[in-house]
């Protein structure tokens, strides 16, 4: 079976061919936008892996891959809406380049041609893929509104965290690499595996993001170290330090959430709170045990007939990065 | 087969009993607070009289006809962001009663609903309605943008518009009895006929709505006769008046679009160039083409096996409302 990186240029190749619809311009041309800002394309390709690994050509699990890129696509566009982002890649957001109705209804029209991709599946698979597409959409709204919600609440646990972070990211893993198994002609159980070695392997890769965002290099982190602790982002790292560690140490954190004048002291105090109190330690325990499930889940694919080498560099790949 | 009142008690009934979510709250509560402000459930209504035309029980559409109304709903939600709208139905918009992310999220989850539920149909025709579906859904989204692009156009046609008017209401209605017809075991072409019926009664009904708008009786119409003359919308009455009339009623009607200050007058000198320059009768003969091509599709569906009879008075209700 072909690499990450030869699936990825196959996969980049079709989506330069493809085009979506023309007019009207002002809703087709912030589709071609969008999809030609660039990225990994990391979830379209996991469909195409996986249906290589279950044993059919890539190229037959292209529309669905492509589906699943117009479903992400089609979150980023609202998400950037509801953030009041900017910019995305260092370019103008949708909405900002256009405006707010045709970022709204270019989203609109975007998951609408998910849906009509994704339903491109052999007969005998259409059932359960919608179903499993369907799914992943509807979490991916949740998860948006319960990351939205997060914010106004001060009674977030962590179980309700890490339930958001994988509505937000790892669910739509998880479809992908499960039509891509399906697609691949994997068995009942193959195909539960695929799914939830994208789960756990998505969820891995979110706490990983909230430890690097801490204490990562700055130098390859590329994004400032420290922003989430300045915007006092309900990660992993801080739901657990407020609930779980001492009462003085809790109100020094309670205090730092306070401060907004000492940006660079109040990253390193939290910093020292988050290593001292056990909460990075406890935040990669968790990582592994999600990293370790996932690679679980790929040892029963492969009892399910898959050749997983390529998914396994790939979890390893990810586990150990450090940006 | 039951008639338009009690499938519409039978879809109301059902629609009431329905609970498509509750958490996060600000996702769901939305969903059923937009659904319960009522309406007369034309499009899913037209869904369960079409599969009882065809001969099987309404009860066996009712997943699709929830897919329809669903699908109606979510373009109501965004439609009113967009349209800036802070009232529907009277009540406050979704958008102004919570705020813009929970518009634009709640109407997202609702479109997947909607796909989710009319999915719920046979394998048989899974595909087929899958497909039927998906395109009036992408076609709502070209004829939104289609009428917001013409607000900024002064070269629109009487071709284009009734293209946009025909997106943004009549292919829905279209996908309503062409679904309910293959649910009740229509073949091609009845189906096809059916999605005919509905293009072609929608597109009268949206003309008549244009002529209503100026030349209703204002006790029996609602809403304020005129409102369409004042905000100067490219109405069928006001392109044809536009593009086809003589030089000297052209600019006597461009001056009146830049009245403002007279709004009676203007009101009245509009109506009276609309019907002494032939545009209304031109009008009429329109509505009165798409009405008689609606009634040659339904002969259509007889000869393929549809007990058409309820369908045709609902077709004459329309055509000779005056409100």
């Amino acid at each position: 079976m072909r690499n990450l990186q030869e699936l990825q240029a196959l996969f980049i190749g079709e989506l330069e061919k493809r085009n979506f619809g023309e007019n009207p311009k002002n809703l087709y041309e912030p589709f071609h936008y969008i999809l030609a800002l660039g990225g990994k394309r990391l979830r379209p390709v996991l469909t195409l892996l996986s249906c290589e690994a279950f044993g059919k050509p890539a190229e037959q699990a292209m529309e669905a891959a492509l589906g699943i890129e117009l479903l992400h696509n089609f979150s980023l566009i609202h998400d950037d809406i509801m953030d009041e982002a900017p910019l995305r890649r260092g370019k103008e957001t949708v909405h900002q380049k256009w405006n707010l109705s045709i970022g709204i209804l270019s989203g609109d029209a975007m998951v609408v041609e998910a849906f009509r991709q994704i339903s491109k599946v052999d007969d005998s698979i259409l059932r359960e893929v919608n179903e499993v597409f369907a799914k992943a959409a509807t979490e991916i709204c949740e998860g948006q509104q319960w990351d939205m919600d997060f914010e106004s609440r001060d009674d977030v646990t962590e179980e309700e965290y890490i339930k958001m972070i994988q509505f937000k990211t790892s669910v739509l893993l998880g479809a992908a690499l499960q039509i891509g198994a399906r697609i691949g002609g994997a068995d009942d159980v193959g195909a539960a595996q695929a799914y939830n070695f994208g789960l756990n392997l998505g969820t891995a890769f979110q706490i990983k993001d909230d430890i690097l965002d801490a204490f990562g290099d700055p130098e390859k982190f590329g994004k400032q170290v420290g922003g989430d602790i300045l915007s006092n982002k309900k990660t992993i790292l801080l739901l657990h330090a407020l609930n779980s560690s001492d009462d003085s140490t809790q109100s020094e954190l309670e205090n730092w959430l306070k401060t907004t004048d000492q940006p660079e002291a109040k990253v390193e105090a939290v910093k020292a709170i988050f290593e001292r109190s056990g909460t990075v330690r406890y935040a990669e325990q968790r990582m592994e045990a999600y990293y370790r499930m996932a690679l679980n889940n790929l040892d029963e694919c492969e009892v399910h007939g898959a050749d997983v080498s390529v998914l396994r560099s790939f979890a390893d790949y990810l586990y150990h990065r450090d940006h």
